[in-house]
Order: C-alpha cells, then sequence, then structure tokens
C-alpha cells in the first residue's frame, strides 16, 4: 500500500503520473490533497491513521510537505519537488536538502512516474511479485528504447 | 513579546544577532530550539502555549520550520534562511516561496538582527513607545554612516 | 490602513491580488504607481505623507522600491518580487537581501496575496477584528483544502 | 545488506556518515570504490554480484554513479551529490535529475547520514527490528534537541 | 566516420542539427537511440563495435550518456545538452564536470550544429579534404554575416 | 556619434530599442552586424575605423562581443546581454565578468533602450544639448509615472 | 572629477582599487561612505551638491545604491557590485537589471579598478589628456602580458 | 603539437595540470599567457603561427579566450573554464555557450588534466602511438581505482 499527498489539487498532473504506475503494477494507493500550510492537522491525520509502507509527497514552491510528512512517521518518504516559479528550483531545494536525521527520497523535478517506480521498489525489497514485474518492466522500457532505435536509423 | 525559534542549535550566532537587538529596546522574548522535523510537536508547542505577537523561526538548509510555524498560528511569523549549503539559497528559497495564503516574512540570509528590527515595527503598529525607539536607532544608524563617512574622506 | 505601492504599472496583476484579500477583509488601502528610479519624489511624498501602518511594496528586475521605501520610513515594508527576467531571481534577491538595520518583509515571487495577508497579520497584533478574520479565512482556506481532498480521491 | 559505493577515494569522509549510522543499527553493509567512468565494469560487478536490498552511491561533479549503478539493478539506489565544485549543484542537478523509468532517491548535499537512514527506512519495510530501532533513533534525535532547547534557553 | 547516440527519440531535433552538417559535408555517421539508464549494454554495444573516430552523445536531463560513453572507449567523445528542465542547466552541469581522467568535450545547450562541426574538426587533424572544407565553411559563415550587415544597415 | 554592433540579425529587436532612443534625442550612430566568432575582422574594420565617441555591442549565448570591441578602443563600451538561453544569464555573465583593466559598461538584459540612454550620457559629459534632452527625457518619465499613477488609483 | 560613494565602510577595498587608478592618472575624485537605505538624505546631498561628470557606487547585498544615485541625476554613474553572499550574485543582479530608462553602467563583481578605467574613458570622450593616458595605460598592460608570457613560457 | 594559452599568468597552476599529462605522454606543447582582451594581436600571433593541430585555452571570469581562438582557426579549441568568481559559472557559461558555427570543446572547471587528455585523443585519431598510451593510461587510473577499493574495504 502506498500513500500519496499532494500539497495542492494543482498537482494533480503529477500525481497521475504515478497513479498510471501504480495502477499498472496492480499495487493499492490511496491519493489525498493535504497542504503541510493550510491543513496541517490533514496531513497527519493523513499520515498517522496510514498503514501504507511507502509515502509520496508532492508539492511545488516552498515544498516544506515531503519534509513535514517526514517529520511524522519512520516510514520512507519520497519527494517530488513540483514545477511552479524558477523552473522549479525552490521546490528541488526545498524537498531534498533535508538536515541530519529526517532524510527524504527526492527524485526529479515533476518526475511523478519515477516517484512510483521508487515506491514500489522499496516494496520489492520484501515482494517478489513486485521485483518480478519491475524487472519486466526495465525489460519493456529496455525494448521501447530499441524500437525507437531501429525507427531513427530509418529517419536519419 | 517575540517568540524566536531556531531550527538547530547550531543557529545559535545568528539567533544573538536577533536577541541583542531585542535587549537593547528592552522587549521581552523567549528563546527556543525546536526542529520542524525532529520535533513537530515541541514546536507545536512552542507556538500554541505562546502569548507573543511575533514569531522569529530560524533554520537553514530546507528551512521549513518558518512555514510550518506560519501552518499553526495567524500571526506574522519572520523568517531567517541562514548559511549552510549553496551559500544559503536553499534555506532563501524554501522560506520565502511560501504558498498563497500562508506568508512568511522572510529577511536577508543570516539577517536574525533585521529579524529583531521587523518584529519590533511590528509590534510598533500599536506601540508608540517602540515606534519612537526605532525612529532613534535609524538615526543612530544614520549617524554611524556619517561619521564613517568622515573618516572614510580622511583615508582614500 | 495599508500603502500599495507598485514601481510600475505592468505590475498590476500583482497588485489586485493584494488588494482582492484587502477588499475581502473590508481594510482600507490606497494603491499608486511610483518608480524608485523614475519619480523618487513621488515614493517620498506617498510615504512621509501617508498615515498607513504597512506598506506594501511591488517591482521586478533589480526590485529597488521596497527598500528604498525602508529607508524613509520606520514601518513596516513588505516586498513582492515580480517575475520579469531570470524568472524573478532578480526582483527578489534585490528585495529580501537588505543590509543590517534596514529589513524588508520578503513573499514570494508574485505572492500579491500574500503580501496582503501579511499586512493584515501586523495589523492584527492590535486589531482583534482582524485578528479574527484570519482565523476564519484559514479556516475557509482548510476547507478548501479538504473539499478539494474528497474530490481528488474521486478522480484519481 | 546495504551496499555502499563511492566514485573516488576522496569521498570517504561523506561514505563514513552513512557507515557510523549503519554500524550502530547493526545492519551489514559493505563498501567500495569504484568509479562510473574509470571502472564501469568494477561497478557492473560490484552491482551485479551483490545480494544487497539497497544500494548507496555517494558520488561528487557530474555525479553519475547513482544513475549508472540503477542503470544495473531494479533494486532501490540512493544517491548522495557531494559538494567539489560549483558547491554541490553540479552533483546534485547530476544525481537527481533522472529520466522517466530510472528512479534515484535523492538526499541532500554531503549527507551520508541520511543516505544510511533512509536505506534502514526501506529495509523496515519487511523488517521489524529495523523498524522499531528507527523509531527509537528518532526518539533519541527528539530528545537532543529537547535537551539542547533547555540549554540554550540559559544561554540567550 | 562519427558516431551520434541520442539518450531519447525526443531529442531528434538537436540530432538532425548534427546529421545536417555532416550530410553538407559528405561525412559518414550512424545515428542510434540508446539511453544511458534504460539500455547501457546497447550503448556498449553500438560503442564497441563501432569504427568511429569520434562519438557525439545528445542528452537531457541528468545528461550521463556522453560520459558513459567517454567510459566505454578511449577515442573523443563530444557532449551535447539539451534543454528539457532547468533551462538546461542540469544537463549541461550533468555533461560537463566530469572528473580528472575522463574528459568529454561538451558544446553549448542545444548546440547539435556545433557538435557536428566539433566532430569534423577532429577529423581534419588528419584529413585535409575535410580541413578545407571546413575553411570554407567559415568563410560561408562569414559572407552570410556581411550580408546581414549590408541589410541590417539599411533597416535601422 | 555612436556605433551599434549587434552580434547577430537576430538580437534587430534590441538594437531598435536603442535605435529608437537615439533618433529621438537625433543623435547620429550607425548599426552594424558583425560577429566576435564568425567575423573578427569585420568587427575590427567597425571598430578601428569608426569615429564614433562610444561602441553599443549587442550579443546573446557566450557574449563575447563586447569585450571583443573593448579590446579593440580605450573608448568606453557598452555592452547588452541578450536572451536567449539559461534566460540570458549566460549572456549577462560572459559580458559583465570582465578582468581587471578592460571594463565593459553592462546594462541589463535586453535592455536596448539603457543602452543607448547611457551612451547619451555619456556623450553629454561634455555636450550641454543632449545633456539638456536627457533631463526633458527624465521629466517625461516622471510625467508618464505621475498619470499612471492617476489612471491606477481609479482603477482598484 | 569623479565622485565614489561606497554604501558601507566595509567597501573600502574595493574602493581604493578605484582611488589608486585615478592617483595614477591624477583625476579628481572625491569618496564618501553614504547608505541608499540609513543616509537616503546623504546620498542625495552628495549627488545633487557634486559638480562630478561621472559617479561611482559600489554596494554589496541588495545593491540599490547605484540604482538610487541614477534616479538622482542624468549622469551617468558606474555599479561596481560587492561580494558579500551568494558570491555577490545578489549585488549584481541587484545593480544590473535596471528598469527602462534608468541606466546604471554594470561592471564585474568587486572590480573598483574597471569601475574608474571606465570613468576614466567617459571623461576621455572629451579630454584628449586622458584618453592618451588610457592608450599608455592599455599599452602598459599589454607589455605586462608579453612580459608574462616570456616567464611562463620558461616555467612550463 | 599542441598549444596551451592561458589569459592571465595566475591560471599557471590549471595550465600546468595540462602539461603534466602532456610530459608524461611525451607529446610537443607551448605554453602562452596571452590576454583576448588585453593582448588580442599576441593572441593573434601565437594562433596564426603555430603549426598545432589542436589549441587549448585557459581562462577565467568572461571567458572570451577559447572562443577568440577558435574565431581564428577552424582546428579544434579546448575551452578550460577556470574558478575565480560565482564559483566558476561565469567563466563556464563564457566559454560553452558559444553561437552556432563555432564550437568550442568545454572540459570541466579548473579541468587543465582533462583538456590535455582530450587534446591527445584528437591526436590519436591519427595518431596509433598516443591512441596505445591513452589506453594504457586509462589502465592505469583503472588499476588505481582497484587500489583505492582494496584499501578502502579494510578501512570502512
Amino acid at each position: 500500500m502506498i500513500t500519496i499527498i499532494m500539497g495542492s489539487k494543482s498537482d494533480i498532473k503529477i500525481a497521475e503520473k504515478a497513479t498510471n504506475i501504480l495502477k499498472e503494477f496492480e499495487v493499492n494507493y490511496d491519493v489525498n490533497v493535504a497542504s503541510a500550510h493550510r491543513t496541517p492537522a490533514l496531513v497527519e491525520k493523513v499520515v498517522k491513521s496510514s498503514n501504507s509502507e511507502v509515502f509520496i509527497a508532492i508539492a511545488g514552491l516552498a515544498a516544506h510537505l515531503p519534509g513535514v510528512v517526514a517529520s511524522m512517521t519512520t516510514k520512507p518518504v519520497i519527494a517530488v519537488p513540483v514545477e511552479s516559479k524558477l523552473d522549479g528550483l525552490d521546490a528541488l531545494l526545498s524537498a531534498v536538502q533535508m538536515p541530519p536525521g529526517i532524510p527524504v527520497a527526492c527524485v526529479g523535478i515533476d518526475r511523478g512516474e519515477n516517484a512510483a517506480i521508487l515506491a514500489l521498489q522499496m516494496l520489492a525489497v520484501s515482494d517478489e511479485e513486485i521485483a518480478k514485474k519491475l524487472k519486466e518492466y526495465r525489460e519493456s522500457q529496455k525494448n521501447k528504447v530499441y524500437n525507437d532505435n531501429l525507427e531513427i536509423q530509418k529517419m536519419l
């Protein structure tokens, strides 16, 4: 089980990148809008009532949500910084530069799909089914590149 | 009354810049170490039990503390980003780029003294004594520059 | 009473974010266009003739206006850096990196609404009516997120 | 079991931050120097011969090592960007901005200890012993802040 | 013979800038899509089976492809960082900041044509025909500027 | 007399901002396209055959043109960095960060009109007619802001 | 006559780079400490009472001084951004990114000597003596490089 | 034959990194100090009188030297940006962001040794002896990492 929290409804496009992957892997998840600043109690309720093994926190600007989630649990928290101002540099630095003791696992700017894959990799530590699917997924990515390669060699 | 919260004991030099100003103005303050990530409950206790009119939050790296304090109160929160990595750019952007609805009043990197003066300016909105002292302080700053000017003209 | 000064007529969209909030709170304000560089005398006239408790200065590029206003008063000055070139990084640094002694309260890039809320928080230090409205406003923001949360859980 | 790979012997200080944590948690690990550019075969040998559940890759400059490790496994890979030039911004962006499909879990610049804690959090998904120790560790961090708080209140 | 590798089919516009130059110079080339992260084996196959004198690697985001190619050959490798996020700064730093011992010859962001010209300059070290064509090409560039100069003097 | 050199015909919009000002001031100028890299001899010819008192050099990317012009004359050279990649930061730093001994007078990104005004200010050191017009121009700018101020006060 | 204004006594090292050049050229100057924020009236007094042909304004952090001086005169104003925080990027952007109509002639970070040379180039527009000395100074710089060249060829 | 040009005698440490490699490979080189801005004629003399197959240009700040050399020859030009201000970002962008048609082969900041290796790779296109030595050198680098790996495994 994976819990996704986005800081604002406007982050939905990035969240969908994650849910699409999770649907494809047939892994349960729940999705929440909960702002670290407007609704800290809702964030706490979502985190503390959850049985999820992994959290994904999606936020832009001063992206405090991943760090705030991490302050409420010792389970792994994945951060997705979202581009809004300054090309997303503000969100990236706000998410990744966590102090000693409270890590957050940051993926690239707007990389919702990678947050989902990383969450699946964490589950796969103890779930052979998911581990197997991850290898198949990697294989399918590989094949897509091989096909692109054939296609491009005809074009240029 | 002004409440100062620093995210880590290592921020003490920047906090002292603030307390030195507040002592000079004879305004009450309390100082706390409370980490947004390691001790969110302590932050909440400090903020919610406080009668202070203004909060000053001092933090480096992914400086979430000012925003977290702001999420717990509708009183004004002043942020002091502290230089630790990336010349303090991470702390500045984490502090200042707050989402709509939850402002933080950010001063410059390592500018603890300015946080104190800004807090005093807020109190002075309804405290004529402090307002008067702020004008005197500005005057003394002015005089210092005039003296520096005389001195430098003899030197170069 | 709050005085808003924008450095150029082109900053109107950002100023409107502020005035919309102030209208909603039924707090008096005046709005001015006064350039720190083209009309320093007008800036001085606006600032020195004003009885406002708080100033909001909105400017892009080398955003000197907030600092120039701060040099003319010991009342609190809120800076809104506006995105024009370099994603607004120039305006942000020009606004926030004030020298010791002359603070400016900087909010995020293009965050006119946050400047207004911060100004209201300052007034609320001694105005219980505004303090009460700020709590209600925070509550309404909270409710909006709760509604978004319900909505999103049906969508993804 | 956790495998740590550093791109150069000069990264040893950052690696030690990680191994100190892992020793404290009594979790097995191995440490390797293997350069993505000078010894890609050694990186491949380390990764493919390893039974570790999690990899930690530590590198500065154009920090390709985490991404190269991630290209060789579907297990989770944690990246620690190291400050060397440009305040570590080059290493951070090289580590975190991975393309869709191949995530890396990036922690802050020079944050070797956080990489270890994040790795432990991943193991704890299916290891209750480690999960328990992580909670105790979080508790000890909390207590340290509470003690710092008492101390600082006597000082300022 | 020049081998062009792009990290993703989406880099085709930049690759075409290069192939257009190479066609104009009538120099043989092959073009490949091979991802350093999704298909490291394909990258290795392309590089190790190639007889090309020079490699051009085109990639965006955490642009590891040029460095990965350089780790597999001692022939010169030209990097073209591609703009995707952060205005291409991530790709530029990932490409250019290579560690001691394994250089990459980086050209400007999106400068596929310059990668081709640089590759031709390398071939021209021992190929007088190409050297001659490069001088003619430079001459034609020069003439184009002279014509632009005449045209602009009539316009402004 | 003012000589304007743009590094590429594509800089024409920025050059026009300058020529519009110079036409308004009825000061003679000539405009040239001359690339520091493609046509260094043309740059030299333009600079060394010119009787102009001031040079304006307009260029984007690695904007070497202003520095190259400055290397050929001891007359003042004004640089206009042009936004092309990286929001114009590359052009700004390439233009302004000149080594000791060979200054360039850099204006803001895309600020062709300011280059012209600065050039006029230099001429006005010894030309009272231009000095007078500059004061009138400043006055007209001032009046425009006063009018904008009246207008905006009716709108918001 | 050249008027140098530094924003703070701490900028003296950069101001000395300028005065050393002006002494060498035997051109009159006066040096002032006048803060745009602490002593706007002193800045105005210095600027408006001056008969200087050119102004040099030296400042760090949010370097408003050059722009503020430019708002008070139509004579040319040279800005020297000083490194204090953020490697001087804050001062550079605050100085150079002036709005349309009010240019500032910005030189590189900490380049006091170049500000002086640029000021002399402006005077030389109508002062043949200075123009002649500038050519001699350029010649002496050239000779120094030729000597360095001979020396280095023996060393490496 | 390789020609090294540094923009200032102060770049000698970076130049020595290059000459040490070239000595080890027993390849002829000459070293020059020639400033693009102070001595453009010397740069031209060095470049146009040279029979070298490859040029290495080393410069800091607004690093125009590589581009200026490239404007004078169609042979490959390698740029080494040197850290002086802004962590070397100014030199990197000034060197690498060349316009279409005139490429420069940029290596990492302060990477003199990589410039030399890249130059050798270019010569090796038609010199089997150097090609063989490059493979041996790569082998020795590899062995050094393997030794470091053994050493570190005993330490941590």
